[in-house]
């Protein structure tokens, strides 16, 4: 399996040749940015010294058709529309690690403030949150975002068991500073964010739409979310804390059970005994959910971390790859955590 | 004034004292711990050195009563409730920065697992959230705590103005470590808490109750709150970000006036056009909140921040005093912000 | 005492406004930025909320002079050489925090990059570390760097005493991010500084020249000192880790004599028992000192740490203020820290 | 190739189970320590949830030499010294992260404060920084200490040179608080440590005794080094900031020439271009090195940073391992670091 990144000097780029490093059935052999074209990446990447040693490429569709069997998509949004045309037209296996092709063009233009991928190649892409796709046969893969994958498995499934009051759900999320990307802004520097909380876009995250979309898929009747986005002062994390009401009649073992029978045959999420914590994910594809039923009030909080650069971005989409081409869906992504 | 401190050592203790070093009305002339005694603190407390000359006493009613005007209780729950008796029959005035005196006996031992005060002692003690209480004649305060202060600032005035549907509340609030104490335990380690965000007593923080008490006396009807509380890496700081659901009719207008009105003449809460950080308020005794209105799902989202060591703890204490006694209220607490 | 402001938005800008919020002597009347003329600046900084009424004004010197008795230049250097002239030619006081009249003009230059202040001002400026400058009949202060202020208390009780060898000397500073500036880059990046160290600028830092010259008036045979920087994941402090050869003869005990003797009537250094930490001085402006001698190696290990903020910017320049105008060189600058 | 671990729940024996997960070669049989017997190891750590299904054990050394080939012991010092007779008498192979056997006893003695091991045992343990010792018939090894193996490791090709005025080593040394241990203790409480830099045990630190020995082993004439160590709030990393003075008639092209010649052939020691950061290394098994000639005093600073979990600690002891046995010495040990 030989593969081609576009966007390599992203945060997400980086994760997918990190991931990849020792993925026993795949092989990076190209990388493509707009920058720093013919230079060695580990000269830019002084810790890849040793482990990499491929030049950047500019980015040449035809070149990437004929040396490589797979392109992932890590670019910025509004990049990848631009780009994947002439794959689609050969069929060549993408995966989009943007937000280019998760959404219906009109609805797209509204969250993301740009203009839309055609329609007819977006309808192409399926939107694969792996642990319910199905994207064994299909060339083009739209990559949900890390917001999008914390809270969709959350709430899977509770809305497959029809657990819940539909409009109670409240999705109170941070995230860590490489979710909010490499460019340097006011917001991103180190004195603004050190020490601080800074809660943003809310109800404005264009990730809102994805996951309102996919659950509808779950459950038609779910007409919106309350969604907070959040700061937090770590480099890598998403902590979804999501609020619903329960049913009448159903009390935490039931939840419970629900849990543990959706995800049972997932390697990936993994339903703990208590709240869990970023630390036990850090580094790793896995998603960790715990909960906790209040009687007197009738909430159900329920808890998932994951880290946004691997479950939420490339280790996702590596696991999307092993579906797609038959491989174990574990394959390369089985990392104990660096929990400290 | 002259004052003394019990409980020195712990972080509300210190807090209180940098906050009284510069007070025009205020004098700490003792301070008391149960260990160190007969040290000079500055000693202890390298930070200190030129700026205070007190060495550590024991505690001693007699000797407080006879050298002091004014005792503060600093200590962790537990302490106080065994060592004001004498103040209280010399109608001697206390502040008590712990929770000893916040609740009656039944709650007290329930949440905090704890034998509470005597009944006719706990009795005696007003719960003093500064904005809401008169306490110009009193001379035994239960200062609030900290998550307490800020969600009580957020929902009183939705209270008063019966703007929100009672079983909506749900309050998400995250807090810096020196909220959790200094003892040293494996959950305040460096290296637990760095980089991870740690969500802990689901429903079951001791706050919860004195919340839940005090909002009562403003709709009671209210019977409970959804209570979520979690240790972000940070030293100092509440954030409560709050949902509730609005009653039919109302729009973002009426609550900014609400809020507006109900703070126009509290110098010490800010209601911010944006939704604060943490940075605008830490070494100061401002609670700020911002707040934003989703009209698709009729939830609002108020965010409330405060340091939790002063207005959560040794600043509302100080403005208790200079209410209690007459001085203005902003007296010796209006520095700007160490805000980077 | 009226003041006005140049370079508001910046952190020293900023911090000046702080610590002379509540100076019993002082009170800004003016400030000024390039940005954001006519803007409140407590709408830009919603921290400032009831504590600041100013408006951001555009720079014009002749109404500063009208207005203010006095100016602070608070910029990025090569700014307040611009803006200078009119203020010497009319012999109305300056504070310039800035680099630009630190140096001869051939030695900016080289170290800065930038075209230098004509001679016959910069001339005009005494370069005031305030413990060892007299300031009291001056009118323009060059206010040291934070780096320097700190290398230079430590060392120059051992030059007075001729205690070193002097081709001995190196300097192992750190300092925290907002002494890197504001602006937003790939180096100031959340994500590039947390969980990081990241040395720079090793030998070619810019304060390394008024160092070495400064140290020289206390003893012309200094040539050269080594000097290393480097960013710790924190926001305000300078750590200076000193190393020096003892001559002959010397013990620990001389060392500390030396120390205690120099700086026994300067209130803002203090020569502590144990090594000091950040925060003990974070807020403040005192530069905290401590050592350790090794006689196995004949090394003293001096370490100094300040807030870059204060004892290295704002605060210096107020306590020079203080100086020029005799005030009482503490006044409005003895708040305890936020020692956490 | 079977292995046992004692001292599981230390930071070093849990960094030993992450990198021996997908060891090609290793499979960690049973795990010890003296509390939690008997209970699943996943249930205390979550994060191992799915990737460890082993429970903890008594330490038995009869059980640990039938069921596996050789015994890590990352216990805290002290430890390991009582536990070894039994294997050092089957000459079953062991290898000590901790540092009780690494010095002669007089010396562990002065600088452990604790009873040394038996000489005759001690005596059998080879110190092993793997770039430097022949470990391939060997039965016993002492693993470096991190702060040691990363100050050895810049000094070594220098001495090697005789490149050094061996009277001039200074070396300011920095580590991430798992270096401090996993006790929770007031210096490493969150408060104490975060936006903090605390220098502590100067010239007393443990790994001194080592450092100075093995580098005697290269140039007998080498009597000591000046030593400081520091924490940062990072959670793993040390950087080895180390100034000396050149021999006369060298410049940096030769330096870079000794270090590129010293570690052409060591895939661990990776002599970089410009001076490294934390982030190139961490979760790594790399010690980077960048250096930097001052021709102005004739200081070369060379600057070294490792993650101490791994280089300097259960990384080492995994490559050792890889040498003692044959292996290749880089299996198991050649991820990319998660440089953010």
């Amino acid at each position: 399996m030989r593969i081609s990144i576009v966007g390599i000097t992203g945060y997400s780029g980086l994760e997918l040749l990190r991931i990849l490093q020792h993925h026993p059935r795949a092989k990076v052999v190209s990388i493509h940015a707009t920058k720093e074209i013919g230079k060695f990446l580990s000269e830019l990447y002084p810790h890849l010294k040793g482990l990499c040693d491929l030049k950047i490429e500019v980015f040449d569709s035809q070149r990437i058709m004929q040396q490589a069997d797979l392109v992932f998509f890590a670019t910025p949004s509004g990049v990848a529309k631009e780009m994947v045309a002439d794959f689609i037209a050969a069929d060549f296996p993408v995966i989009d690690l943007s937000g280019d092709h998760r959404l219906p063009g009109d609805i797209y233009k509204k969250w993301y403030k740009k203009e839309p991928a055609q329609a007819i190649i977006q309808k192409k892409f399926i939107y694969a949150l792996s642990e319910f796709a199905d994207v064994s046969e299909k060339r083009f893969i739209a990559n949900p975002g890390c917001y999008a994958t914390a809270t969709e498995l959350v709430l899977i499934p509770l809305l497959q068991a029809q657990a819940i009051e539909l409009d109670s759900i409240i999705v109170d999320a941070k995230s860590g500073l490489t979710g909010a990307g490499k460019n340097p802004t006011e917001a991103s520097h180190f004195v603004q964010v050190h020490d601080n909380y800074v809660t943003y876009k809310l109800n404005q995250h264009q990730h809102i739409p994805e996951i309102v979309q996919f659950l509808q898929s779950f459950d038609e009747k779910l007409a919106s979310i309350q969604f907070s986005t959040s700061l937090i002062p770590v480099n890598r994390g998403i902590v979804a804390t999501v609020y619903v009401k329960l049913r009448k009649g159903l009390n935490v073992a039931d939840i419970s059970s629900m849990y543990r029978r959706c995800y049972q045959d997932k390697p990936f999420v993994r339903v703990q005994a208590a709240l869990p914590t970023l630390h036990q994910v850090i580094g790793t594809n896995y998603t960790d959910i715990g909960f906790d039923y209040n009687p007197v009030t009738n909430i159900l909080t329920v808890v998932a971390v994951l880290d946004n650069l691997v479950k939420g971005a490339a280790g996702q989409a590596v696991q999307n790859m092993n579906l797609m081409f038959g491989f174990q869906e574990t394959e390369g992504l089985l990392s104990p955590p660096l929990f400290v």
